[in-house]
């Protein structure tokens, strides 16, 4: 059920074609992308306990967990503007009980939140070096693409911090650097189970790639039927139709 | 145009539907499968020069390699009984001029081969663990799917001092040990540059992963499109046909 909350100017409510949710975006400020979406459900859940979803932007992730699991979701978030939005998303949904926001550097996170107790944590972090960002263009989405305030191991090591012992941590990322992230995640203990590698077309390249790990995990890595996203120009799959509809990844 | 060679008892000659090419396989000492097939239509490969394979067996991706570069190629493989298979097929086929087999431990082949000059190095190493491997049922079946000779960083290292800096070093093996492989490969300075996985439907977990490294190279991996064995039970698709009738994987 819906409350009504106030919009700042640009801003707009999207509807998340799931569980009746409902978002805060803003085209120059920030607006989900598929990443998010896939993340959210690709990520295996348990059916209650403690989740933290790091660099959490406008809070999708959070949002779209709520429609899988009872657990409480913390998400953390360096902008101001980004927290503000979130919190404001959460009001709107009437979700205050099971979603918090804390805003802050996600470096400095275990100094305010316990560690090895979450069973859960997700992470769609940003994807390109600090070199090359634009800030003057657009601070948000600068912060967003490049590691202006954290580095993927930083965000690997906070997140194996967080999480319990065979606790599961979850990231969305590009295919690129998938090498560094699997080496980061193995040597901060979160051993790599579940890949799955999302493709535009059947016959293209992968761009994006989902990643679990387990929390002092053996070894033994399964990778997934690939994703396909299109199956024409212009037309998606029956799976990502169905996974944007609230389906599994 | 093939010649005649002497076989021994269960020996027998197979076509290998490429380049009129044929080898000897015995199927209590030897048979390739599959993966070895994939590799030699994976790597990519120069016009001419110096190639490597490692775990050669009955020499199935020297053989195969001669059907896509002019480069010389030799095989090491450790077991007497496949090194005479091997060296026979090279002689069925005419291909002594292009094709040796050196019969020895891979871990001390640097010692009467050059280091460092070898423009490809490919390995299709066992798979299994040392442990687990039943030596009194088939020692040879035993020796190709367990590390009894070599462990997968024998063969990782070994390839990364015969290639040459700027070459190419291309392994098939199985998904589940993909992340030990990928950090084999840097920690040894081969970045893994592209990687494809093969699945047996298209909606079905990888069984198989082909990977290719730079030796010295920048980091940046492609994840090629999945490779898909079956398009329906006992029905392969186009593309497999294609790989098997000689074209690039």
């Amino acid at each position: 059920m819906r409350r009504t909350v106030p919009l700042k100017p640009g801003e707009r409510v999207d509807d998340l074609m799931a569980g009746g949710l409902a978002i805060i975006q803003h085209p120059d400020v920030f607006c989900f992308s598929m990443d998010a979406v896939l993340l959210a459900r690709f990520v295996t859940l348990p059916p209650r306990g403690r989740i933290v979803d790091l660099c959490t932007g406008n809070g999708i992730i959070p949002l779209l967990l709520t429609t899988r699991t009872e657990a409480e979701i913390i998400g953390v978030e360096i902008q101001e503007r980004l927290c503000d939005m979130a919190r404001r998303s959460v009001a709107l949904n009437g979700l205050e009980a099971r979603v918090s926001i804390l805003c802050r550097d996600l470096r400095t996170c275990t100094e305010v939140l316990p560690v090895g107790v979450f069973d859960v944590v997700t992470a769609n972090p940003p994807y390109l070096p600090r070199d090359g960002a634009d800030l003057s263009a657009n601070p948000h989405q600068a912060a967003a693409r490049h590691e202006l305030f954290c580095t993927l191991e930083d965000v690997v090591r906070v997140a194996s911090r967080l999480v319990k012992s065979g606790g599961r941590v979850a990231f969305v990322y590009r295919p690129a650097r998938l090498v560094e992230l699997l080496a980061l995640m193995r040597q901060h203990r979160v051993e790599p189970k579940r890949i799955r590698f999302v493709h535009p077309y059947a016959d293209r390249p992968a761009n994006l790639v989902l990643v679990e790990g387990i929390r002092d995990g053996g070894v033994e890595l399964r990778v997934l039927p690939p994703l396909v996203v299109y199956r024409a120009e212009g037309t998606y799959t029956d799976e990502v139709l169905r996974i944007y509809n609230g389906g599994t990844a």
